[in-house]
């Protein structure tokens, strides 16, 4: 288990790092988790990163120490990913702590459930080794919104500081303290595509709270993982559309903390859509006052300017799902109604990649110093 | 063209049919315009319907008197009705009058475009037969909300008088009326949903408008009609989901008339589904005063006693769209947050049944003075 | 346990039922394991069957006497069955012998795993039930073609000697055994497609057998069953076509049994089709000499006479899987080589309805007396 | 128009710049035709090829010199490419053949209907622009197999010479040929699926070609174009499966050919899958002898060594559609019945990329005497 003292050693050692300019070298990169759909994605795009150059990722299973302990292809776990890319190994090992000391591992993705992320994350950090994170176990800092993962800390101390310093992984929001964190909290799919969406206009101080913000959200099926279920089921999904976790979706939390709101001034619903990956979030709200397309314009492109990876639609045109599938996109349109007031906003995103994988490696080249969009367009 | 004397005769006696008990024989019952989805789904509800032994619908084409005036079949157009049902005929004819009066037809579905059922509707009146119209032409009462339609009469003042005689076809809100109709404007698909959905909340008087009442709809690709069109291409509606008409959508105006509504108080929103049919609208409120889960549901059951065609879910369970395609059904459900005060309603249907053909022959058995339910279970 | 006697009691019982014409009221019947997707076809077929007014439908879990012994509903297992069809009930009970004799049940639909049904349908027939098998238990008469299946008998003279009087349920074929038989085994759903498909020309003596007969079927997911793997994830299945058990498919043995053909001399390769429901099978044979389409027109035309459930596209046109999908029918096409001599075969069904569920209602049918198509049109 | 002067001289450049090894700059290209799918890939593909760093590929429409004249954008046209790639432009401007040789266009990609590429490769030769063809204009050498494309050629001297040493643009089979071609005919994407399973069984001259090969195909509908059709309809490709085509498409002429068979040896039917993308193709044969599936293996494996586009799995692995799809691979597999006679090979591809706009690069890449596969994996 990972102590104070050496977790506050690590944390000089990344703030160092953060003053130098773009790495000569590519980072001495790991994930854990490779099997789920984000951690494919992960694979997928470290396999064809342009920084990443002769330094092959490793890429580990779920399990720590394995009775087993026989290596595997991400081939034999994603078939379609045999052949990709130009680094020479696709071998996934089981998960050993000295094989990333070994290896001098610098930055290990975490795509493993929330649990155990939050177990394995402080030993990675006082080991030296930055952590991005893709689960939902470091994204809050509200310990009442975190109560939804029901998280139980070996050490509550350490955690509680670990926590304190996590950084919410969203390089359009927090780029800053991405670049020197060692605790990248990823975010979630649906938060990141309701965050882009709200957080110029919320920031802007234009919109009109009291009658709240309505969140309506659609995703594909990959955003309820890889384990089949009844609701994972072919014939459940397919030409299907079905409402869920009213009023008490975990990603709500994100929203609150992120944008700086509470419980009743913004509702979130998501919806099971028959598609493999994409979220389209459709999003309502009344401005305080009347204002014109080409303000709320503005003041998006104002805020994403130097945001390689967010892509405004001039309006009328709305972003759609097929627009940024299988891209590290996120899409935003919008519509305001005659009157000014009232605004709905549209915002697209692929689940796994600008919600998940990409939105990690994003963030990986952020704490690289590299450009943002590295390996992403 | 019909005259404004010959409508007042016509009047009389459907009114005097009404007085009636169940009918002793099936009407005499013809289609025009059979090619399109509605016109399907309605010649297979015609050609299973109990009430209808022994009397073959008539099918018709959209075009009046063709030059070849060759007839055609049903399973030619719809392959998929060959050899269904128990009825003698599949024969579409080309549109003739002639060939109605001949028939002795009593009541006619128009499943046309509503420039052309503006035009015919009041002709098939003038000879004595009802209608029931699958079109936006005869919706809309308010004249500002129908221009959306770009509407041209013939004859103004016959047009008006109909207009104002034409009954809304939502048998759940106008059975009274419906029973004598001699025009009856079958309702959109999409206003069927959301209508059911909120009539009762608005009616009782404990929906708070002020802060406005959201619909997010979703339809399939159905809904946009047998035309290929860019949009209604496989590759631009797989695998994608997109909002459309935001602030514009012509089923509007029938939201504002049937739920006495101001454009500022509701706001609907539709996205077009990538699969072939089902529509689910997510409709979210505010209420005046905070209120049970079980006064809702109370409220719901009260109001839709005596419909067999509205099924309402017990919360918290929501009606998805897999349990309405291919029904005649509308599902109702709903969420209340644990303020008591915000509700998000879910009304789900399929668009070309009870938001169309089987909405058409509900509104038929009304008129017959069958079961409303007939042949539609 | 059912023994030797009581069974050839009930069989002469059944042999007398026979020779009666129609049947002037409807049989007493149930449904054990409704559970399924074909069960709950079943369910939804025998609600809104017209021959079984007055007669509720018997509705049975899987399980034998369930610890709870409670009962449920059709429409919490499947709720887009809510309220359909006229019948009264809609009650799943737990299974239980004593309930079946009770309610003087005359026909029993087993819509179990193969090895419950192996299990059980001795014991129906012992205690006087015809029984109708929804799978594979029952159809195959060479041992060496059950082997596959790994049946185990309690009481294997029994079996032997119920096996020997079980009628392979195509009513096409058999129609006549059909009539009387105490044991039907409904057949496979490709089997069905093939069957139909082949059975016309194989039997006429037309085909080429020393190039083997090449069956490439396709078939949507819910033939593959309702429990979640990571085959019928949405995940693997959508966007995707896979081949699977080349060589090795387990309705291989109904082929050669009754198309009287041995195993080099047709192959069956199925695939797995990203959809709900439905049958391809393209079939590829030679003629022995070379034919003309109408001849091979008639061929069909002459065997299918009669046959109100089997549809004959004429040539050239083929049917596909859409035309079929909620439909009893079989659909069949072809398209012969200018040679004359190269025949491609197309047919069609929904795996759930002719596939299984309504080629089981057929079935009943036949043994009522009553006309084939009842309820199926 | 070209004259064969002209020709003659450019083909001597080409020939020289055969000897040369990899060029130390990016070539020039253009592609004429990026509206369609295969189009949008291409641009897809080239926005992101690391050969084409500061060689900015030029984007032109379909048509010869519009009335407007005006430039639009990738993104216009395919919004999902927007800020794609790390190339300065995204211009798409109308075709002038000025415009190329203002900009030394060296390689020429044409993503035309067959008329129009017939009409202007040779225009393009002409002016020393080598040619890389999407259309099916230039693959066939045989009139006869040509006809089924009703080809007018304005110069038809021209057109056969080049005819003559167009080379089909299958690197698999023809690489050294298409090092130094100006004509490269790209394969149709169902002819590549068949040929890369057959051409190692057939060349090696094992396979029994008395009782014919067959080759059931199954394509997703971007295989059927851009243009809206009532096959292209979502409402008719989704949930179905339809064979079409039988004994007669168009891309039968590419197996013969290159294959080297007669028309009564190989037996091909498409079916249109309801999926965005990818192909899947079954093929039976029969073998001379009877073989181990290691042998087998072994053939294709030798085969194929140095192909870094085709990737075998080990039997009985067989590929999928969704191991290929958004790749530039075709994956082959396996089944070899018990008799070790029967064989069923499975082949799966992406019609847009290896079937189309990726062979096509890969072509590029081969003319350019780089690595076959770069930008590719």
């Amino acid at each position: 288990m990972a102590n104070l003292d050496t977790i506050e050693k690590t944390k000089e050692m990344s703030t160092t790092a953060k003053a130098g300019s773009a790495p000569s070298r590519a980072p001495r990169v790991a994930v854990a988790g490779v099997s789920g759909y984000a951690g494919g994605e992960l694979a997928r795009l470290l396999l064809r990163h342009p920084g990443m150059d002769g330094s092959a990722p490793i890429f580990l299973g779920r399990a720590r120490e394995t009775a087993a302990d026989t290596a595997t292809t991400i081939e034999s776990i994603h078939p379609q990913l045999a052949m990709i890319g130009t680094k020479a190994t696709h071998l996934v090992e089981p998960f050993h702590w000295d094989r990333l000391s070994e290896a001098g591992t610098e930055i290990l993705f975490l795509a493993l459930p929330h649990e155990q992320s939050r177990e394995w994350a402080p030993e990675a950090i006082e080991r030296g080794i930055r952590v991005v994170d893709l689960s939902g176990a470091w994204r809050l800092q509200d310990e009442s919104n975190r109560a939804v993962y029901k998280l139980h800390d070996a050490n509550p101390a350490l955690a509680a500081k670990l926590q304190d310093e996590a950084v919410y992984g969203c390089p359009e929001l927090h780029r800053d303290e991405i670049r020197t964190a060692r605790l990248v909290a990823n975010p979630g799919c649906y938060s990141t595509s309701v965050i882009l969406a709200l957080r110029p206009l919320v920031r802007a101080g234009i919109v009109d709270l009291d009658c709240g913000i309505i969140c309506d959200a659609k995703s594909g099926v990959s955003g309820a993982g890889k384990a089949p279920t009844s609701k994972t089921h072919f014939m459940y999904a397919a030409d299907n559309l079905s409402a869920y976790s009213v009023f008490g979706h975990r990603h709500t939390g994100e929203l609150l903390e992120q944008l700086c709101l509470t419980a009743d001034q913004i509702q979130f619903t998501p919806h099971l859509l028959p598609i493999p990956r994409g979220i389209l979030s459709t999003i309502y709200l009344r401005l305080k006052h009347a204002m014109k397309p080409a303000e709320i314009e503005h003041l998006f492109r104002e805020f994403y300017q130097g945001s390689p990876l967010v892509r405004l639609h001039a309006t009328p045109q709305l972003p759609q799902i097929q627009h940024v599938v299988r891209t590290n996109f996120c899409d935003l349109g919008f519509a305001l109604a005659e009157d000014g007031k009232r605004l709905v906003v549209v915002s697209c995103l692929d689940n796994l990649l600008k919600g998940a994988a990409g939105q990690a490696v994003q963030n990986m080249n952020v704490m690289c110093g590299w450009k943002e969009e590295e390996g992403l367009l």
